[in-house]
């Protein structure tokens, strides 16, 4: 073990990090870690026929505390980074979306989402409630298992060069709607916890915000954002219009958040407002090389976030155990909701299983205000994980890479057509 | 003043995230802010045929204390990001650099780099003397004055699109090691300030660690690192290259720290090693966009750290003044060092003249230890500011852009090769 000796200083130069703000080089360290092992465990990811993204998971996993404790994802600038990795993803997502085929689907979409909402909300509640646990962890519960990582789904498809498929328009537009009822329900979970009283009316304008300003941005954008971006591409040079694009995605994801709806649908919105531009090429081109560095950051912290030493209890276990079959039945139930589409329903399913970043988010706020014990916490926490990493192979298996596409990038596509 | 309320805000959330920490949607606000301005700015400043980091410097002014009171460079994220900026563009300025031309003209460097550490010292240490100053804020008033930014005058240089001139190899490499020398001031200045004992000893080991780095990375980097690049080229994908050669370069400058020399000196010579690869072109593609995002973050965030209210009193104005004399004619004097050189001396001694974060830095260790008042910290401010927005427009004057090259991204020159 020559290496124990640094590695054992490196631990605890981040840990006291965390506590007194991080100096340069430790920030520089982090850095170095979570890239090298992210490109590292990505390309043998691809190796073995595998999404890069689930090897970016496993290094999060490696350098989080279950293994290395490396990295602590709860650092500022990490989790500051790890989010701009989410935006930039969404972002390059909504660039390469094409809104009318995403609202041909719009039907299909919004019915798998509802479904799978409903579904494994009421069998997360009955599960935890036939475990005899109180109402309010059982409501935990059944909300976490409601959301949809549109990050891993977007993220895996995009890998495959499957992103423009129907089945994949279908999961991504329910994903997005998905995320949007899923911040009502944290919103209307987290009055709950906090002991107020929950309105109809509250719960009906929380998510007529949230919908209204997705539809507001794409409606608006569409009239504003192309001309804008003709002005400036006419007023300074090509080169500039990437970063002014990324600065639209920042704005944008700065008003959805004052909004009440999320950042990472602001992200999405503002790049489906720019994707019909002339300049749609040249931002993506110049959005993938920053979502190269940004986005691994992000899965990296995903995966370091979960401690898997937890899941070895027996309860734990068996509890998760139970979650994850209602995560997974739920989701490929919803995929089926849409009964009239001629595509490959279970991949609609699938695509919608893992909750990834977002399941977490839930079963922390469950944590901090005590509705869950750390074994509820530790056994979402192992739903979540399961249903992250099995999403990506699964996905994989069944719908085959393009031979077309260039897996590596994030926008393998766009990159192809940007560079002929 | 319609703005006046939420900018109030802004600024109160900017206050209180300094003190809280940062959460996603400030973060955002912050870089929105940052990327605005310096884009705008940074074009306006082209147009009236100024390079564009003058205008994100002023745009550092503006959104700083100065002004509007938006942007605390303190901020950690900021405070780091912009260091990972500075990092960026050394390395990629490393990248574009012929270490053999830069030793064809080392004898020149080497010489301008000690005049215009010398002189200035001496200079500055004569007219805090003058002023009645103790020895301590004297020694400290020097040593600021010795400082180059490479950071500024390699960035201009570069907009310009005059990197590879003979004159700008001198400057360059006299940067670099007026950087070293500059650590070693440093280092020796906070001893002398901390009250600790001066040897000679210490202050040879302190100058042969420092320069013994760079020599050892760049021979065993020349011999190690295009075969591993080569194997990582045949391993993985071509686009993980340039991911991993940032990696490389946060490793050196991860080690640079370690040994005693500067960050941005690892990442320049980082960048030096890699230039010779077949890849080169490949990586400095990826790290020019990557650049264009960051880079700017560390020059609004040096202009955001000057605050011009302060040099409205007439005294910090004299001896600003008398400080900005002795700064431009040291180092102009520093030009004309390598007498035997045939090209312009005054671009050589005009490309040393921006102090930038390094004066800066010195001026902020004075001010923390208590070895310089308020008012002498102001000047020595409004030397560093006035140096450093002057180089940009006198450099233009003296090496007007070549017609070829597209002088608005970092790496004007390259991205034309790389696209080609």
């Amino acid at each position: 073990m020559m290496l124990a000796v640094p590695l054992q200083e490196a631990v605890e130069q981040a840990a006291e990090a965390a506590e007194h703000g991080l100096e340069v080089p430790e920030f520089l360290f982090l850095l170095i870690v979570i890239l090298a092992s992210a490109k590292l465990l990505g390309e043998l990811a691809e190796k073995i026929g595998q999404p890069a993204v689930l090897g970016e998971l496993l290094a999060g996993v490696l350098l989080g505390s279950s293994v290395l404790g490396l990295l602590d994802p709860t650092v500022e600038v990490i989790h500051l980074l790890a989010e701009l990795g989410v935006v930039l993803l969404l972002f390059q997502i909504g660039l390469e979306t094409n809104l009318s085929r995403l609202l041909q689907v719009g039907l299909a979409s919004t019915l798998v989402a509802i479904v799978g909402v409903v579904v494994p909300f009421v069998g997360g509640y009955a599960v935890a409630a036939a475990l005899g646990l109180d109402v309010l962890p059982a409501v935990v519960c059944g909300a976490a298992l409601t959301a949809t990582s549109v990050g891993i789904t977007a993220r895996v498809l995009s890998d495959l060069g499957r992103l423009q498929e129907p089945e994949s328009q279908i999961v991504l537009g329910a994903a997005v709607i998905d995320d949007i009822i899923g911040l009502v329900i944290l919103a209307v979970v987290a009055q709950v916890v906090g002991g107020s009283e929950l309105t109809a009316a509250g719960v009906a304008t929380t998510t007529l915000i949230a919908f209204g300003f997705v539809a507001l941005v794409v409606v608006l954008g569409r009239i504003l954002v192309p001309p804008l971006f003709n002005l400036l591409a006419r007023l300074g040079r090509e080169e500039t219009l990437a970063t002014m694009a990324v600065v639209l995605a920042f704005v944008v994801c700065y008003l959805a958040d004052m909004a009440g709806s999320a950042l990472i649908i602001g992200a999405f919105a503002a790049g489906l407002t720019l994707a019909p531009t002339r300049h749609a090429h040249v931002i993506e081109h110049g959005v993938v090389k920053l979502a190269v560095f940004f986005v691994p950051i992000f899965f990296v912290a995903v995966g370091a976030s979960v401690d898997v030493r937890q899941f070895a209890d027996p309860q734990v276990l068996s509890v998760g155990a139970a979650l994850i079959v209602v995560a997974i039945v739920g989701k490929v139930l919803a995929g089926y909701a849409p009964y009239w589409f001629k595509g490959k329903k279970l991949v609609i399913g699938v695509g919608m299983i893992p909750r990834g970043e977002v399941g977490l988010i839930f079963a922390q706020m469950g944590l901090t205000t005590g509705a869950l014990t750390t074994g509820l916490f530790s056994a979402l926490t192992m739903m979540v994980m399961v249903t992250t990493f099995m999403a990506p192979p699964l996905l994989k298996l069944l719908l085959p890479p393009t031979g077309k596409v260039d897996s590596e990038s994030l926008g393998g596509v766009a990159e192809i057509t940007t560079e002929a």
